[in-house]
């Protein structure tokens, strides 16, 4: 295991953790790539994402950026959970909408690390903003028992 | 219409925005009462909602807060839309548990509002922090057109 | 020592540190109450705190709340330092107006807690919203060596 | 006045400001460069920003970013405040530190914006990220009373 490189290990957590990843699978997300502290993920606006006003429900958008984030975070095979999130919107998405939320590392100390997302739509139109604080707890990503 | 008193006002735009509002409806989510400025939703966490760690996806905590924001802030028959949302997580959610998110308005002035909502579990324990803040846009909630 | 109430625990830290925090005290912030995860600071707008538009600076706002929550945080003897705090105006405040910020626990956890602020002014109208995550560093309150 | 290069332009809006802006001057920040929705602050760490832990009060750290984040979202001459801001501690700053607070756009809307802006100190050491959501209000920034 030891002789993984950073990359092989980030490909490792992001594999084993989308293999797990019910919601994220559900809502049909991809990931289009990961690198240490990084992950790339998309997701088409479906018709079940559509909230009372006729755009995508914030929650979505969300939900897409704190993927990424969660994958971004959970690239060194350090478990690591969102301990808080602030998103801000910048315009709506609509049903049909190919999004691709980028998440990258802006710190990380020794338990507590910072992520920006930025959500962009498939003419690069920048959707929201999402930052993420994460926090390591016990264990692998790879292994959950561990 | 304009006869309708202010809680029956704040039930009307529920349930025209409910009906529209399949996101919601999707996950589950029932509403459990509104008011001016107020609204809870329920929601019950099912296996789609797990993620790679084997909670709760942040992601649907943040919907089930988002779209309790939504419709107590939308309750004046004025289109109201967020602006921007930040969750802190207290504690995991899992499988089966049945979620309350009470949204409560803070401050409402020309155009603009801040919400907090406070997700629960069955115990009444805490599970996640919400805080909202909402923008008015042109139109009515209970007919979209206009 | 071990023979304090809570209140007076809460009272003793206050006190210690009070005498320590040069910024605070060169703001004029006054301590009104403490208690066990809750703190009351008066601040009072003077000509230096003015910005670039005529009001308060925002900052001068931010860090009354961020006092009153440093305050209502560390009233267990345990060391307590903010991780990340978010602020809503909502009304300016103008030079002489006199302020209050009310901390107040919404949740503490090992290490972790949440805390709510507002701000107010001398007509009770609300200023500004404050929401402050705090982290449980190592040390105690009273005797910062320790 | 029509005849002003943009970057005439943001110099002009920051001279204005900064000369009415007695809260940052106060506290001895300086402009270290503006641009087009970008500005750049730089504050030294004195003994009247320390707090009850012995560290800069998070409130004079939120100050210079709250000021960088100011001149950067006022270099149009659009009055524009703040409607809220988050911050997220990263490292202490000490007395003595030099700070710089760099801000920079990040979306820019009919009348609300987003900014982000980074706190380093005298080692390029990260402090301190800050993001502000701003509003355009009426008037110009050169001239208060229009």
């Amino acid at each position: 295991m030891t002789d993984l490189t950073p990359q092989q290990l980030a490909n490792a957590c992001a594999e084993a953790m989308f293999a797990r990843d019910q919601a994220s699978q559900q809502l049909g997300m991809k990931i289009v790539s990961v690198a240490p502290g990084r992950a790339e993920l998309s997701m088409t606006v479906d018709q079940r994402m559509i909230q009372g006003h006729g755009a995508c429900h914030g929650g979505y958008l969300f939900t897409l950026a704190d993927s990424a984030f969660a994958f971004s975070c959970n690239t060194y095979d350090k478990a690591t959970v969102a301990s808080g999130c602030s998103i801000e919107y910048v315009m709506p998405a609509k049903q049909g909408d190919v999004l691709i939320a980028s998440a990258e590392e802006r710190s990380r100390g020794n338990r507590t690390g910072i992520y920006d997302i930025t959500i962009t739509n498939q003419d690069k139109q920048v959707v929201a903003y999402f930052r993420g604080k994460s926090y390591q707890v016990r264990g692998s990503v790879r292994r959950l028992e561990e």
